[in-house]
Order: C-alpha cells, then sequence, then structure tokens
C-alpha cells in the first residue's frame, strides 16, 4: 500500500489496456506538436539556448510520468518559471555563457531537492503561505513583464533585464536599431497567433470540421506560424537582412551528468530555486485539482511534490531547467484524451525524435516568432479583473495582491513574491492577534448570549461575560490579557468574570499563561474568573495543567447555567433559577 | 486628549501631591541603593566599563519618567539584555576596545529605535511571535550561561564566549591559574547573598524591625557584601595578592553625544538590536502588567514601546547600553511605595549623585562581588519546572521551548530565540493550515448537529454535511478543497453538500477563490454546493463578490433548516417538515 502512494504507477499501470494507450497517444502526439515551439520559445525566455527547452521536455515528462499523481498534467517548461530561471541565473553569471547555463541546471536540481523534501516530509502546507492574491498578482506582473521582455525580439533591437524599469529603460534607448523585416515577421505572427486563438476553430468548423479536431488543430496553431516563417526566411534569405533566428540547435539526446557542485553558487541560488519550487508547485496542483475534479479523480497533493521533484531532479541531470506543469498543455492533454500519465512519457518519445531528426529544420526559425507565440501566451496571464473584485471583497487581500503586483515589476520577481508573502503574513498575524470578541447578554426569554452591542439583551451589574470567537494562541495571549484586564479596570463594581469558550478550539502554552495571569490579577482586584461552554478535547488539556486547581471560579457546562447561577449568587431575583431549565440538569453547574 | 496619551506625565503629574512625593522619594533612594552595584555588574556582564552602568542609569530613567505608562516600572540594565548585548557587540569588536563601547551605544540607540518605531506604527504585536515557551526557555538558557560565564570571576581566572561550549571549554582549560583570595571573596560573597535572601529578613524580623523595613533591607542585601569586601580588600591589600578590582571609575555625568555613525556597523547590529527591543519589551510589559493589576491601574503597551524606545535612545546619547524594566528592582520600588514615574527620575538623580561622588569608593571592589550579585540574581531565572509542566500540557510548545533552550546553551543567544521564534511560528501555520472540522449528522430529537464520530447521529445518504471549526484563510483554503473534495469522492451516491459555517469568522479572498472552485467541482460532479449558518459579517462580505450568484445551492440560515429542507427534497419521509419548526420562519430557507 506505500508503495502505491509513491508510485503511482502501480495503480494505473495495473488497469493499461489497448484503448488507453490509444487514447495516450493521440493525445501524445498533439501535445509534442504543441510543445516543440514553446519549449524553444521559454528556453528562449529564459535566456538559454533553445535546445536546453527541449532537453527540459524529455526525461522530466518520464519522471513524473512514474511519480506523479494527476493524470492528465503536462509537466515541461513554463513561462512564469522560465522568468523566474532567467532572473536568477542573471544573478551570478552572464546570459549565454556556460556559468549560466550550469546555474540553469543547479535550479533545476535545487528546486526538485525542496520539493522532493517537502514531499517526504509532508510539508505541502508550506506552498499555502503564497496566498491567492499573491500568485494571481505575481502571475499577472510576470506576465506583463515577459511580454515586456519579448517586444525586442519583435522589433530586432538589444535589450536586457528582468524588471520593467530596465526593460523599458532598455527599448526606449535602443529603439534606433529597430529592424523592418524582423518587424514584419514578429507582427504577422502576432496577429496570426491571436487570430487563432479566436478564429481559426470557427472556421475550421465551418468547412467541416468535427468540434473536437477543429479545437486541437486550432491549439496548434503556432506551428503554422513556426513552419510559415522559417519558410519566409528561407525562401527571402531574410538572414541577410538581419532578421535573427534561431541556429543551429544542436541534434541528439540530453546529454547525462550531475550539474556542477559549488557550494557557493548552490547557496546563492537557493532562495531563488526554493521560490521557484514552491511557484511552480502552487500552478501545477491548481491545474492538476482542477483536471482532476472534471473526472471525479483525485490528486495527492503530497506526492505531487514528489513527482514535480523528480522532474526538476531529472531536469537538471539532463541538460534541462525548472518544468512545472503547464496549464495550457494540460488542458490540451485533457481535452485529446490522454487518461494516464504514459500520455506523458509518450510526449518525452515525440519531442526525443524531433530532437533527433528535426532540430535541422528549426535553424531558419526567427526569433521573433517565438517571441510572439510567447507575448500571446503571456498575456492571457495577465488579469487586470481579479484586483478589482479583490479590491471590492478584501482591502487587506488587495493590499497583498498590490505589493506583490508592485515589487514585482519595480523590483524583480523575487522581490516582488517576497514582498507579497511576508505581507500576506503580516496582516494574517495581525488579525490573529486580536480575534473577535464580545461582552454578551442573555436574549430576553431564551438561552441565547448575543453581543450586547448589536442585540438588546439582559446583563447583570456585577458580572461581565465575554465571548472570543477563536483559539487562545501565543499570538493573541496578550491581546486577551489587555482586552479582559482593561473591561475590568472600566467597571469597580465587578464581582465576576465570564469568559464563554463555545469558539475556543485549542488554548495553547501561551495562552494558558495569560488565563493564570487573568486569574491572578482578577484575584487582586477581588473579582472570580469563570468559564464556560468549554469544548471536550480543550476542557482534557486543561485538567492536564494546574489552572483548574487554582482557578478562583467555577467551570459551566453552559454560559446559560453561569447566567443563571451569578445572577441566584448576587441575589438578583427577576433572573428564572437554575431549576427551571428545560434540558435538566448537565453536569455539576 | 492625544497629547495625554504620548505624554502620560500630563496626566499624573496633574494630581501630583507633596504625600505623592514622599512616597516617591523614599522608593527612589531604596532603589538606588539596590540599583548602584547591579548596574556596575552588569555592565560587567556585558564587557562594559563598569561605569557604563552608571551612565545607563540615568537619563533612560529620566526619558522612562516621561513616556512611560508604568506607574512603578524600574528602568536600567537587566541581566539577559546585558548578555544580549555583549554577544552582539563580541561579533564587530574586541570586548572592552572604544569599538566594542561604541557598539554597545549603536545597540541601545537601534532598539530604541526600533521601539519607537514599533509603538507609533502600533506594531506592539510584532511581540507577539515571541511566545511564552520562547520566552521562558530563552530566559532560563541565558541565566544558565550567565551563570557559568561569571564562574571566570569568581575562580580569578580567565575565559570567555557567550555559549555553553566556549565558556565551559575556557574555564576547563584555564583552571589552573585559580587565585585563593579570589575564590575566597566570591564564595563568602556567593554564600551571604545566598543567605541574604532567605535568612536575613526573618532575622532582622527578630531583632525588631518591622516587617516592610526589614523586606526592604533585605532587599539591599547586596550592598553590604560590596562594604565588606571592599573593606576586606583595603585591610589586607588584597589587590597584591592577585584579586581583580574594578579599578578606577571615572568620576563625573553622563558624556552626551550621538553615537558613531558608521552604516555597515549599524547594518551589523540591526537584527541583534530588533531581538534586544523585543526582549527588553516582552519582560518589561509583563513585569509592568503585573505591578499595575495589583492596584487596578492600567498600562499601555503601545505607548510602553515609545517609553522603553526614549529610554534606549537616551543610553545610547550618553554613554550607556541597552535598558528595559528590571524585575526585581521594579518589586522593590513598588513595594517601597513608589506612586508616580517621577520615583525613576529621582532614582536617576541618586544615581547621578553616585557617579559624582561614590566612584572613588568603589575602586577597590572585588569583581568576584559583583559576580557573585549576578549569579545569585540570575538563578533565579533559572527555572526547570516551566519545562516539565509545558511538556505535559503540549508537545508544539515544548518542542519550541526546548529547541529555544539547545539553541540558546549551545550555539548562542541569537540563534536560539530565532530558533524558536521560527519553530512557533511554523507549528501554528501548520495548525492553521488544517483547521479542525468534522461531517456532522442530526442529534435524534434535536436540532442539534454533531460529529459522526462521537455521536450517535442521523445522515442523510444523499447529503453530506461538513463544519469547519475556524475561520476559512488562504492557510487552509487548500486544505478545504482537498478535506471537501476527497469526502465526496468517495461518495457516488451524493447529491448535496452542505457546508455548516458557524464558526466561520472570516473568509478572504483566497477562501473565496476555493470555495469557487469547490463549487465549480461539485457542479462537474453533479453535486449541490449549499452554505448554513452564514454570520452577518462573513455574508455581508460575500453578498460583495459573484459568489452567490454561481452557487450552485442555497444559504441556509439554520443546519436544521438545511437538513430537512434536503431530505425533503429527496423524499426522505422520516424526518419531520419544515411546517413543525418550532422557531417559526427565520428566513427564506
Amino acid at each position: 500500500m506505500r508503495l502505491d502512494r509513491y508510485f503511482p504507477i502501480l495503480d494505473w499501470g495495473r488497469h493499461y489496456t489497448g484503448t488507453t494507450l490509444t487514447s495516450d497517444l493521440v493525445a501524445a502526439i498533439i501535445v509534442t506538436v504543441m510543445l516543440i515551439p514553446q519549449s524553444l520559445a521559454y528556453a528562449m525566455l529564459a535566456g538559454l539556448p533553445p535546445v536546453v527547452g527541449l532537453y527540459a521536455s524529455i526525461l522530466p515528462l518520464v519522471a513524473y510520468a512514474l511519480f506523479g499523481t494527476s493524470r492528465t498534467l503536462a509537466v515541461g517548461p513554463v513561462a512564469v518559471v522560465s522568468l523566474m530561471t532567467g532572473a536568477a541565473a542573471g544573478t551570478v553569471a552572464a546570459a549565454g555563457s556556460a556559468d549560466y547555463i550550469a546555474a540553469a541546471l543547479i535550479l533545476a536540481t535545487l528546486s526538485g531537492l525542496f520539493l522532493l523534501a517537502m514531499g517526504l516530509m509532508r510539508m505541502g502546507f508550506l506552498a499555502n503561505l503564497l496566498s491567492h492574491p499573491v500568485v494571481s498578482g505575481f502571475i499577472t506582473a510576470s506576465g506583463i513583464i515577459i511580454a515586456t521582455s519579448q517586444l525586442k525580439h519583435i522589433l530586432g533591437i538589444e535589450a536586457s533585464g528582468h524588471a520593467m524599469p530596465e526593460l523599458l529603460f532598455g527599448l526606449w534607448t535602443n529603439i534606433g536599431q529597430i529592424n523592418g523585416p524582423t518587424v514584419a515577421i514578429g507582427i504577422a505572427s502576432l496577429l496570426f497567433l491571436f487570430w487563432v486563438r479566436q478564429g481559426f476553430k470557427p472556421l475550421l468548423v465551418r468547412v467541416g470540421f468535427a468540434e473536437r479536431p477543429a479545437d486541437l488543430l486550432a491549439k496548434a496553431g503556432p506551428v503554422f506560424a513556426v513552419i510559415a516563417t522559417i519558410a519566409a526566411v528561407v525562401l527571402f534569405e531574410l538572414e541577410d537582412s538581419g532578421v535573427d533566428t534561431v541556429g543551429i540547435i544542436p541534434t541528439g539526446l540530453p546529454p547525462l551528468g550531475a550539474p556542477l557542485f559549488d557550494p557557493d553558487l548552490w547557496l546563492a541560488l537557493a532562495i531563488p530555486a526554493l521560490l521557484i519550487s514552491i511557484i511552480g508547485f502552487v500552478e501545477s496542483v491548481s491545474i492538476a485539482q482542477t483536471l482532476a475534479a472534471k473526472r471525479r479523480q483525485r490528486i495527492s497533493p503530497d506526492q505531487e511534490l514528489v513527482g514535480l521533484g523528480a522532474a526538476n531532479i531529472a531536469a537538471g541531470f539532463s541538460g534541462g531547467y525548472p518544468v512545472t506543469g503547464g496549464f495550457a498543455r494540460s488542458v490540451v492533454n485533457f481535452d485529446a484524451g490522454a487518461e494516464t500519465p504514459a500520455a506523458g512519457a509518450f510526449t518525452a518519445i515525440g519531442i526525443a525524435v524531433a530532437a533527433l531528426l528535426l532540430t535541422p529544420l528549426l535553424q531558419a526559425l526567427p526569433v521573433a516568432t517565438l517571441a510572439a507565440t510567447i507575448i500571446v501566451a503571456v498575456l492571457s496571464l495577465v488579469d487586470f479583473k481579479t484586483p478589482v473584485t479583490t479590491w471590492r471583497y478584501s482591502k487587506a487581500d488587495f493590499s497583498a495582491m498590490a505589493i506583490t503586483i508592485a515589487g514585482t515589476l519595480l523590483l524583480g520577481v523575487e522581490t516582488g513574491v517576497i514582498a507579497g508573502v511576508a505581507l500576506s503574513l503580516a496582516l494574517f498575524l495581525w488579525r490573529s492577534s486580536r480575534p473577535h470578541a464580545a461582552i454578551i447578554g442573555r436574549v430576553p426569554n431564551t438561552e441565547h448570549f448575543r453581543n450586547v452591542k448589536r442585540h438588546t439583551v439582559i446583563t447583570l451589574p456585577h458580572v461581565l461575560m465575554i465571548r472570543v470567537d477563536g483559539s487562545l494562541t501565543y499570538l493573541n495571549a496578550r491581546w486577551l490579557e489587555d482586552y479582559v484586564l482593561g473591561h475590568v479596570a472600566d467597571r469597580p463594581e465587578l464581582k465576576h468574570f465570564v469568559l464563554m469558550c463555545s469558539a475556543v478550539n485549542e488554548i495553547d502554552a501561551s495562552a494558558l499563561e495569560s488565563l493564570e495571569a487573568i486569574n491572578r490579577r482578577l484575584a487582586d482586584a477581588d473579582v472570580e474568573f469563570h468559564l464556560s461552554e468549554v469544548k471536550g478535547p480543550v476542557m482534557d488539556r486543561l485538567k492536564s495543567s494546574h489552572f483548574l486547581d487554582m482557578l478562583t471560579g467555577d467551570i459551566f457546562l453552559s454560559q446559560d447555567r453561569a447566567f443563571r447561577e451569578l445572577a441566584r449568587r448576587n441575589g438578583d431575583a427577576d433572573v428564572p433559577s437554575a431549576d427551571t431549565d428545560p434540558n435538566g440538569p448537565r453536569g455539576l453547574i
């Protein structure tokens, strides 16, 4: 059973049939066609030779097929992770240098190791630190940066940088170098690709294609742009007119070997690798979950960490760079009928064949075409609607999103994510440090107790009753002391204080200490401290401490009993006595 | 009113009378007598010249009197902060060098600025990150380190270090240099001081002193050890026998001036200064709160940050080092009858007089005597009982305490605190990422719904009802998806899912996104998604989003209504219909 968990292939492999094989093969062929230009383009986006993108689409896919739990996730190079890889490698080496490629391999290996460690230690919960507004803001900002960074290829000019100010400054200063034929290819590719997204499928349907083949063919649109622009370059000898092309791509299978081991370099790349692994995981798992739910399948997030970890380690040992599940590609895989992770392994074979046979054909592929496919792909990531709805829903969440977008655009991807995570966490800790609490009173003629500020309720002058809507932890322990003692200090006539614990699921050691301090200080002020509606597990814990021995007051099973008993002790006659309790005795008090 | 908040002196100063003056003066004299040896000893513990301790006990006290909110807190050098100062200054300069003293001034200024900033920005909640187990473990470990570090002075040998392995190694290698007369003075002082704590007060009472004067005189015990050992050194010319003395203490008032401004040094000392300020604040505020509660007074934690910040900045500009509220000293101040912060200002005058007149008399004071006062003081900080009770109460809290103690003892004060804070936070986030949740059913013949695992309850085969005991936030949003979709995937006969939100105080944007994803995925699986018992403020928020428009199911005002309505829709006849609801209609559904 445990083996099943770590090797999902043992589960789905057992039921593999000829029909499944056919479905997986068809999906693999379609994904391969889509993945070839994508993998070249994303490698270029990461500042790496195009062939690295192909290498990253071979062994990593096989590794994920062995260890991943999603039936349909298509793993490989993706835009955001490519941007992050380029930004990180750029801090330790010059783009295109051997050290730069070595850094990309180290990033893949390191993020694979992080993912694997998190998976084996069941630490997937750390990915929760990336709240949805932070991820959404980060993706939008990354999309803007990526699209801007590709403009230079469309215009045929030089520019560099991983944040907007640099990028815009670079474009601005070199705008004079603009190359006419490159712009023509770039703009034509852009227009074609935008049209393919909207108009190609209806056209195919109109000329007689069935719905599903038309859809899949439309998704392969970029391939037509690739073929057409290669043809244009070859026919019109555009390389001589200054059109930049992919150039010679080495033919052959990925080089196997361990990444360079340089402790200083590994240390310098550790934080970026961690961010790459977490961002990649969060994106991948949400795609995998969405697709799994459509077929009432399940994925295991902890095992997904293992699967993606294995894929990245495979990338690091086979000349690739960091990979994760890609959205568009996975949807195509799903729609094309992939049934098991074997489809991914077949895609890997397809890419390997391409690396062996097709690379000479791609030599004349204009870089502007690849840039256009990137721009069209990433502009769908840019989302200006979510910031608006988030602003309307929650100012705190919006502020985390805003700082992520601003930080990413202005200071770079790592700073942006870290700022967003830090602000989300600070806001969460701040909210946790002051849970909602209310002074409560009894709703007349009921056993219900409600906030005195919102309802007309009965209170007793000698009794203060407070309900805290949350667990008592070290983050709010001091707040609790301030809150309770502040209200007590305001009311010199007070004799009893009741803490209603109906919403308290936990009392940690710090909060226990605070309850003891409250008890002591209330005793100094001659006020008895009572608790009511303490949950079973919390009560069990309290019994293991000395708190109950020193508590000056009582523990009441219900707030209503506390109210009636304390009213009786003070001789307030207008409150029904405990004898009339319709639910009968529920305990000592 | 705002001015009152930032200058508490405007409040208490208005009611200042001759009686208050007398009480404050008496308390100030007693605290001064106690503070003179303490300030010399703690400066020595920090590796600073003794006079720095006196300087740290003059202007900082005046600054706190102006801005602090505690009536009785006695500010000045304390043991733990002195240890932390020495550890931090030791990383940038050699103990005793001019740079070392400059580092201490920078630490005081920086921690003053941090405290002030936190106070003005109302960021006191950050101090919550130090959970009680972490603080308690840190204080115990610090006490052990401090006591061990003073053994060299008792033995008259050389040794250095700020963590146990170094300290013990230093003592071990130099044990041969042991100095007889020094050991005699050290052991005699230790025995005397231990006896003073226990036996002096009963003795004074027996010879006719009243209870309170006897108590205060006993607290001044260290002064007798100081006088007796000075006399011994002078009479027997022990300096010639190798007894180390305090030596010439410069006479005069504190030197005023800005601390050295060296950006690299400030940056290097930023983290230690932050830790010093937070540890100092946490300790000080808990003392101030304890004393305030005894007289039903209040302190304002945010204004305390301002008060302590001002005190530390004053220390940085007047030749001192980081200060905070001291426990023993504050209790003496309180017991001696101090009524307002003016007592602190009078203490400052007392110390200033001592700095002007008494320093020549202290020249022959043996270092061993000061070491003995430190050891006796800090051993009361060492607490082996709390780890045991914490272990019994909560393994998570114990683990945070254990890592703090081990980290502090073995790796040093900063590492210890940071490790403890990080582990506490990780455990908190882990717990927050998976709140308690239960599948619920109806308790027969009631409107109550309880966990199916703990109670005999009625459930419906087509309806899954889940109650989550906690707010839905970005930390548990993914868990919620997994939990709900996992249970749904297990039950193919399911038609309805009800999420009972009675304990949900908040739904943040990430959790809203997850609810939308759950809704979408349940729709794909033909399951309707309903909510019940949504709190008013949460409902208001949801209405500002589009979630309610896309929700496939209904919002039920009570779980009972949800149960009866969904039972009716499935034609389960054995469940009472909605018409029999004793509470009458409470809404649309």
